[in-house]
């Protein structure tokens, strides 16, 4: 019924997403970018934003209102409008942001369209927002993956010019593992990935190491917003976007795990789950 | 950038825009039917929604989805997607929703088109919901007014059909006078009021009586999600509405009311306001 519109409606909750302490501005930038991420998995060109929010004090809430302006100018995304709200005094503040984006001529790319014999990639690095929300937890502030978790970039051009390229694309939003499962379950196959390819920055590698711990926690954190997407090597080459490959798909179904050549056996916990 | 399309995002707060006590189900289809009465205002024919949920007990999620589906079957507006958050322990809890539609051919009214020597209409009764605001705080159940309260109906199919031939539209959520006041500001012009013309239904003349205390209270009271609109006679006959003349507007500003015949002071208070 919408065309070629796609819609993403995500909402964060004070003490759940967010501290009350965090930077008004980071999180008027996060709500924003987490639903722009989502476009961009569909290889949307987004049009515009609602807004629902929860009234501040005046100077939190000017401080919001701010990195909102930042989001909006670096993404060229307008805010249309929305609706604001007090909510009793000491109550958790909630908002919600609804983005709407301009689908690619192909159709939108899902995440069940992945086929046996694709390649599972991923464009963006892996683990710095686990790792810097660890750092912001421990009073770190300004380092490069404090930044990455709460200054997440939308990977906008990327998911624009991935997505004729690709059978399923997602986000990485609550780690690697469990949306790569999430995608091979969706298109009915199994999926192997293999840790030594997982993509970290240089940051998280000086922070955390270059272990299999440090690769497992990398690969289970959330809030990344890479994007993860199964095609072939010649339609990546094709998109001209740089992207690892890390993985594939074959019949079957559930998740395979190798290390420095080997198979490993899966962790616990295989990402961040949340309601 | 959204060519033909209307968007609106509504948000409601547990202790702000519904007690803890409301029957879930009420609740949902409230939320659905406020977002969908701003799109009644501008002619637009609804298209879906997406919400942003507070989870809560399990029993009371069951009742609130069956109230939104009520609301769904009701209004034929599916539901495309949204996002789902769990609050801390005791929080209060908040739910939005974004309602898109298309708007009508020949353009969406807004509350700024009003002429001078327009008359100023209203179609539904006005001052049900707050009389049953007041009586569900009672304890009254299962009359008119409350259900009114609690199960507004957004008039779509009217707005539609009155898009084409109003000057400017919009619907009744804070109070008769305060939102024709809102009117005639956007306009530019003066708004007169004739109380006595206000359609009141016979549920409310019922409970309230029909003194002016009962009309200024009616006409100050809110969410009851009448479509107000500015237009000549001519023209609301070629809608096909039914449509209760209440007064007219002029060159100037401001508000002016009148009751049996000659003008009366203003109410202290001309409807609800709320952030």
């Amino acid at each position: 019924v919408l065309g070629d519109l796609v819609l993403t409606h995500d909402m964060i909750v004070e003490g759940v997403h967010f501290l009350p302490g965090d930077p008004p501005a980071d999180i008027a930038w996060k709500l924003a970018a987490v639903n722009l991420s989502d476009l961009a998995a569909k290889g949307a060109a987004p049009l515009g934003m609602l807004l629902g929010y929860s009234l501040g004090s005046g100077a939190w809430n000017g401080a919001f209102i701010e990195g909102l302006r930042q989001a909006i100018d670096a993404f060229g995304t307008p805010l249309l409008g929305g609706d604001t709200v007090a909510v009793p005094h000491h109550a958790p503040r909630s908002f919600g942001l609804t983005a709407i984006g301009r689908a690619p001529a192909g159709g939108a790319p899902n995440r069940s369209g992945a086929r046996a014999g694709d390649a599972l990639f991923v464009t963006g690095t892996i683990g710095d927002a686990g790792l810097g929300l660890e750092l912001a937890r421990a009073g770190e502030d300004g380092t490069a993956p404090v930044r990455a978790y709460r200054r997440p970039v939308p990977l906008l051009a990327e998911g624009r010019a991935l997505a004729p390229q690709v059978h399923a694309m997602m986000d990485v939003s609550d780690g690697l593992l469990i949306d790569a499962l999430r995608m091979a379950e969706a298109s009915g196959l199994s999926v192997t990935i293999d840790l030594a390819r997982v993509p970290r920055s240089e940051a998280a590698r000086a922070f955390a190491g270059d272990d299999r711990a440090a690769r497992l926690a990398a690969a289970t954190a959330g809030d990344d917003h890479a994007l993860l997407f199964a095609a072939s090597e010649a339609a990546v080459a094709a998109s001209g976007v740089a992207a690892a490959r890390v993985g594939g798909f074959a019949a079957g179904q559930g998740l395979g795990l190798m290390d420095d050549g080997g198979e490993i056996p899966l962790p616990g916990r295989l990402g961040y789950l949340h309601a």
